[in-house]
């Protein structure tokens, strides 16, 4: 999996995967021109997506269905953290919340087990719950 | 920061973060129709497009500017963890690097200064690098 960010202006960016394209700005309360969506939503929506996927694909292991299902994510944010205005709070969010919201005819135990399968397999969520190694090097470009 | 993701078929969803859509599906390889971007390529975004931001904020802090200014990000990805296949191994990314490129007229130190900065502030880079707390639970829907 990869992907090339490109910056256009200010905090706008266009990113693309394979043949996807994604554009992203910040609101304008943080410095952008609130064109697109922000790289803090990208990563909600990662684990919502992720999340979604796990759950339709426990529910056919175990030949359920549902006749709706959403998934609501929420990032707990305290913008002191990036702006190095106190040292004890970090610059991403500091916890993540989610909710399933879901139509189905499966019993409440069937529902808690497809919530700690789809957890447990879940990649996005491991990459937060989880510490994951980062490394990165600079190239000039001609 | 919130997103909503609803479920639409297979592996295909849409998310929703204030007035912003994003379409999610899965390659065909893992079970999907290849219709959007995969939730993977979401957190890689998230990491790539946070990282754009902080370089050009640092830069500007320091007077310096970008000619150009790409970030590739790169994630090592082992299915067998997201199948079970293999308990040694885990479901999400096992590592993730980036390459900066940029033409600029900084001198190496002050690219070096960049990146330092731009990685100790990222909001995303935090939350992949580091552990953070996720909760969730589940609603009957009518």
């Amino acid at each position: 999996f990869t992907t090339t960010t490109v910056w256009q202006d200010g905090a706008r960016a266009r990113t693309t995967a394979r043949s996807f394209s994604i554009e992203t700005d910040e609101p304008a309360p943080l410095g952008g021109t609130d064109a697109a969506i922000d790289p803090m939503e990208l990563l909600l929506a990662a684990v919502g997506t992720c999340l979604t996927i796990g759950w339709v694909t426990q529910a056919r292991k175990r030949n359920l269905d549902f006749r709706s299902l959403r998934i609501d994510v929420n990032g707990d944010y305290d913008l002191r953290g990036y702006l190095e205005l106190d040292e004890n709070t970090r610059p991403g969010f500091s916890a993540i919340t989610y909710t399933v919201h879901v139509d189905s005819d499966a019993s409440p135990e069937e529902l808690a087990a497809l919530k700690e399968a789809a957890e447990r397999t879940s990649p996005m969520l491991d990459n937060v719950l989880n510490a994951t190694p980062v490394s990165g090097r600079v190239e000039a470009a001609a």
